[in-house]
């Protein structure tokens, strides 16, 4: 399923359709994931008492709509005492009209993307639930992720689902919901089989779908027999119906993840056209450079909503090379779009002109090119606002991370489409767009990156080679090593030192950037909070 | 003690120098704020196992240092077993060239600005330290804020202040880094004395001051006698020594908290300064408009860096009346300050000539008032780049609030001076520094405030009347009421519902904002997570 967080009504008709769907195909239990009456993650509408009030009446009225069928789902529950905040993260179980069983999240993540111990308390204990001859061990999320014997180091002291065989659970469940990462879908078939195997039972694991700003959820519920063998698996980034007979068998052979270039950037699709739909707009302008960040994201949001809803816009100044243009045009005609061409020369003269009796110093370099990238900004963003275009930013993780970037200028848009992919990845990903017919122009992938914001500037010029930095990168941002770790294994120190110094101070560009969406397991922006001014390594 | 977040060799020097200073003073015991060798809040720098152990090494250079005379300070510190982040933020107990006593913190903060939760992990016991004859009961700031008597709905289970009473505690202490919100100091005093009486015992309350990019401490530690009796009080807004004697009963009789508009003022005055300090800049830029939002922030940042290190400009366009200009030179004047002029309408009219063949509809009122507030953007920008001055951005709470404000335009800067002040208080804070002679012209303060990006426009036009407006925004952001909670005092329901629908529809820019000192106990930024893509109430 995918909700719209806070739209209850919305969220509450879905809930009852895929009940009355179970019903017909002949179901005993229809599940949903975590939090599928509210969406996930809900932030601080949790905290306000006439929402928990609102998603508490739609538990009622889901409950009454209920016959002898189960119906399973996620939603925010209350208890009442004078300590805490008494709010949990819940599964509620309804049948004969009645909400009969609230089993609430024991194990409250904490980390990276993930707030809940700021609005949930963890369950007091866990039961099983007798319901038509089983015995449900019902779990929530995270609840499942705290085995000893699949995980070496754990992150909670109790484990709720041993607790739950324990009780003589008869069939696990698990309701869930898990942003996507490449890698992710693997560990986690194999940390639940490792589950079902060890206790010798079977396992639903419903997840939800959808795209949450920049939080991509990408689907995949499961179901496990007790030998730990996948018999079902639901759709990818889309919404998925599965019947799981928990006495079938027969293992099915599927590749659950396919490679990182088109997993990532289904991902990237998936969240394009997510936030599109969500917030109700249709059609997206980019500013084409020539380069292949921009080209990516303009294929990437033909993709999202279609050819026809994609505008391009070309801003050269005197600093764009014939190429540029010749690579963009040539982009333009294969993905099939409509573009326009407005040279943002005269308007930087003009500002530059104006300005430069007041400068105290000569006009200098980067002021130069700013003024270029933050005039493109003005560009898109009247066109944004004139004819109703979302703008979509064209940066990339390797640029973002070491402030390769211009606030206000290319930094402009609502959504940061690549920003959560390394230059070098991106590279790869272009090539696999490719690999049946040459829709990214291959001059645009073998030319030597270049801003166009000086003559004959490229990256290199500021910047180690991509390869190098998209290591040290990675290093430092997703594996969270340091200095001396990195240089132990990367030689060149000052190499090392300036890159590091570069990502430290450029968190103030970070701070003001568009959300990004996520598809590596440490993201700029809600996962990685990181001071501005700070003496750290200095 | 005001430390710099991660800068560890200049906290610990600031620590050597304060114990020396103590020992001279004949202290038995010197102490240092909560996390005052690491700074507060340290974010995700505590995830760095480099970070920790570059932490570790220090508590023990400082260890070494120590003689018979104690040294108490705030440090993360770390245990070890399979089990959790194993790491605490802790109070470290040195003397005699020994760590002789850890305390890590019990009750661990998550909500608002704190995040704990996500780094550390509670004490498993806390233990009275017997130390020249007293036995010292310590805790570590949020330790203190749950006690039963004091507090009608607590937050935790556990009251380790309680636990150290009974286990005979003969002083206590608190360790501390509290942001500051108005009216904080004095809720703070009356609750620790309430402790004190009701244990009878002395209480030295030992908080760090300064500001962490938006977030303010503004000290004033504090030493309680065992009647609960106020009798030494740190400086506020500054670093202090106190010598405290814990058989001095001399109550002092003082305000502990000045008047709103003072102490709000003052707290602005202090992020200023601290922000440019720590950054390690001197000069700030501001847009001035003429209205009272930017006469503000320069009157502020003047009293922050000194006349000297204030520019301001005048960006003029067609729209702006005469009037504006008449105030904006009268405040420059009584500031004693430089400034430039530079009209922005002939990059204006530049840049929708070139835009206007492209637009698919005529030149909306809207893209022409952004652009206007844009191209202000660029050239503030061009002068911080070229010139290196800090931008102050303008924008109030109330505008922040309802989206009144243009991203990339008046959006645009390092740090939101006034962001977390409604448009309303502003007035009274203004009142307030002409109470002895007028600063800040008395005809900025009285005109109808308005953006003058549009012939004849007024705030009012589009926004209802300030004090209705903050009316709503208070309760809806600082007291997290809702719809049906403000309605019933409100009564006019189509102005709430507009409100707060503008509230929730510009969570997207806020998203992008600078940075905004908190003064209030609800500030937009890393205290509020609201998602942007979200449907409650539509």
């Amino acid at each position: 399923m995918n909700p719209i967080i806070g739209n209850l009504n919305y969220n509450k008709d879905k809930i009852v359709k895929g009940y009355e769907k179970g019903i017909k195909k002949k179901a005993d239990l229809v599940i949903f994931p975590e939090l599928a009456l509210v969406g996930y993650p809900p932030l601080d509408l949790v905290e306000k008492e006439e929402f928990r009030e609102a998603v508490n009446q739609k538990i009622n009225e889901l409950a009454k709509i209920t016959s002898e069928v189960g119906l399973l789902f996620g939603a925010i529950t209350e208890d009442n005492d004078r300590v805490g905040t008494n709010i949990h993260n819940s599964a509620v179980l309804c049948y004969d009209g009645k909400v009969q069983f609230i089993q609430p999240k024991s194990l409250i993540p904490n980390y990276d993307v993930f707030d809940e111990m700021r609005y949930f308390e963890p369950a007091k204990e866990v039961y099983v639930h007798e319901f038509k001859g089983e015995r449900l061990g019902i779990s929530v999320c995270e609840d499942i992720w705290n085995d000893s014997d699949y995980w070496y180091r754990r992150r909670y002291e109790v484990d709720p689902v041993e607790k739950l065989r324990k009780k003589g659970a008869s069939i696990l469940i698990n309701i869930s919901a898990s942003p996507y990462s490449y890698g992710k879908r693997k560990e986690r078939l194999e940390m639940l089989s490792t589950i079902c195997r060890q206790d010798k039972l079977p396992l639903a694991y419903v997840c939800c779908v959808g795209v949450q700003t920049d939080l991509v959820f990408d689907g995949g519920s499961m179901c496990l027999n007790k030998n730990g063998k996948l018999v079902q698996i639901g759709k990818s980034y889309e919404e998925d119906f599965i019947l799981f007979d928990t006495n079938e068998d027969k293992e099915i052979k599927t590749e659950v993840e396919k490679s990182f270039e088109e997993e990532v950037l289904t991902s990237l699709i998936y969240g394009v056209r997510e936030y599109f739909e969500k917030m109700k707009f249709e059609r997206a302008i980019v500013g084409l450079s020539g380069g292949l960040d921009s080209a990516m994201v303009t294929y990437i949001a033909v993709e999202a909503l279609g050819k026809e809803n994609v505008h391009v816009i070309l801003m050269p100044s005197k600093y764009s090379s014939k190429g540029s243009i010749i690579d963009s045009e040539k982009l333009i005609k294969n993905l099939g779009i409509s573009s326009d061409n407005v040279s943002i020369q005269s308007v930087v003269d003009e500002t530059i002109d104006r300005l430069s009796p007041k400068f105290q110093k000569k006009l200098g370099k980067v002021t130069g090119e700013n003024i270029q990238a933050r005039i493109r900004g003005v560009y898109l963003m009247a066109l944004s606002n004139n004819d109703n275009y979302l703008v979509l930013t064209t940066g990339n993780k390797s640029e973002l991370a070491v402030g390769y970037c211009t606030l206000y200028g290319d930094m402009s848009g609502s959504l940061a489409v690549i920003a959560d992919v390394y230059k070098s990845d991106l590279y790869r990903i272009a090539n696999f767009i490719n690999r049946i017919k040459e829709l990214i122009p291959k001059e645009i992938i073998t030319k030597p990156p270049s801003a166009e914001l000086s003559p004959n500037q490229k990256d290199q010029d500021d910047l180690p080679p991509y390869e190098l930095l998209d290591k040290i990168l990675k290093m430092y941002l997703e594996e969270n090593k340091e200095y001396d770790e990195i240089t132990a294994v990367i030689k060149d120190e000052n190499v090392v030192k300036k890159v590091l110094r570069m990502v430290d101070i450029n968190e103030f560009k970070r701070r003001q950037a568009a959300p990004a969406l996520r598809v590596s397991r440490k993201a700029f922006g809600y996962g990685r909070r990181y001071p501005i001014v700070q003496g750290w390594r200095t």
